[in-house]
């Protein structure tokens, strides 16, 4: 395995980008060997050199001139970010927008297996969606310290998600993937992503509606 | 309305940040007239000088030291982000992900309305899906076209993706929201935001991992 060669923090924007290399060449492992870093970097739309770069942090991978062997890169991509192992999850919020996420397959598929959902509804509470248990919101804590979940996924309204979020950092979760749209807070030390495809969309709209602008202000 | 008093290009970081600054607003608006950049930047997790600064590539909001009418930098936002008029888009993919994107009520409720969902089984052709119909991929090109459709979702398994969208960029789309698991390409002028939750865990998990090793080799 590669090694930290040095003991300079990686730059975030550089994990970020870690899982797209490894998404790309998972696409490719069956039937490519080798791969230059200008063929990784033009089906990632990066240059070569930044390609080089980030991976540098990490070691030497690969010979000058000979490109990356994909299988040794994706072994060192999975050590790297930490995907050896399996890791549990919990999702507190098992209402339309939970069961989607209980039912995206790619996460189990990657790694990620999500042990328990909760829900304050006491219709759903007891039954099981995709296979899993939906609980009490009254057992997340101690759920969450007794199995050892560093994980939780948020699918709560907005009005309950912080209070949600301080409850497993309580509990112990180091990362949260929050699907609430709003800006939550976590305390240095826990990590947090937030998936909010409306506020995706709304960054596109500026350039649609620039370009609107400029046609109508055209002469034709 | 305010106006844009320079030519200066909005850097892409900041178009990022004007969706989460009308997020944070509307969560506010029916119980707060007045919001300074202090208290705005606090609820974001920025400083009100950044605040100040995204918002100056725009004119000039609210009078110094009293700051921001709420009910009317969320409008001025809307105006900037093109969100006064309804975004009509189209689906391709009416799968198990597919369906669940159509069933997310804040897309319509932020004035996204999918129009129409494409697939390519035969069994779910002809049916609706929250009230959308599913159109044959066939049809996809014309429909773009003749409802002038700017913004496309993509939800179709990877080996498809960048075939659905170079079909919906051929076709006029100038935006695409990407669910499928790759980095597709665009031409300029098309923009791409993509939508992967897995990503996103395996950004953290790197940190999660750096912290059991640092536990690992602890002395106690």
């Amino acid at each position: 395995m590669a090694r930290r060669t040095s003991q300079e923090p990686v730059p975030e924007v550089v994990v970020m980008r870690l899982p797209l290399y490894l998404r790309a060449l998972n696409h490719i492992e069956d039937r490519v060997d080798i791969i230059s870093s200008q063929e990784l970097g033009e089906s990632l739309q990066l240059t070569p050199a930044q390609i080089r770069k980030d991976l540098s942090y990490f070691g030497k991978f690969g010979k000058q001139g000979r490109g990356y062997n994909v299988k040794t890169l994706v072994q060192e991509l999975k050590h790297i970010l930490g995907l050896e192992r399996e890791w549990k999850m919990v999702l507190v919020g098992a209402g339309r927008l939970g069961r989607a996420i209980l039912d995206y397959a790619r996460f189990p598929r990657s790694g990620f297996k999500v042990v328990a959902a909760f829900d304050a509804d006491p219709s759903v509470v007891g039954k099981k969606v995709a296979g899993v248990p939906v609980l009490q919101v009254s057992e997340l804590s101690a759920t969450v310290a007794r199995e050892g979940i560093a994980i939780g996924i948020v699918s709560v309204p907005p009005p309950q998600a912080q209070q949600v979020i301080d409850e497993l950092v309580h509990a112990g979760v180091k990362a949260i993937l929050n699907y609430a749209p709003l800006a939550a807070r976590v305390p240095p030390g826990v990590k947090l992503r937030d998936i909010d495809p409306v506020v995706a969309a709304q960054s596109m709209t500026f350039y649609l509606s620039q370009e609107a602008a400029v046609e109508e202000f055209s002469p034709y």
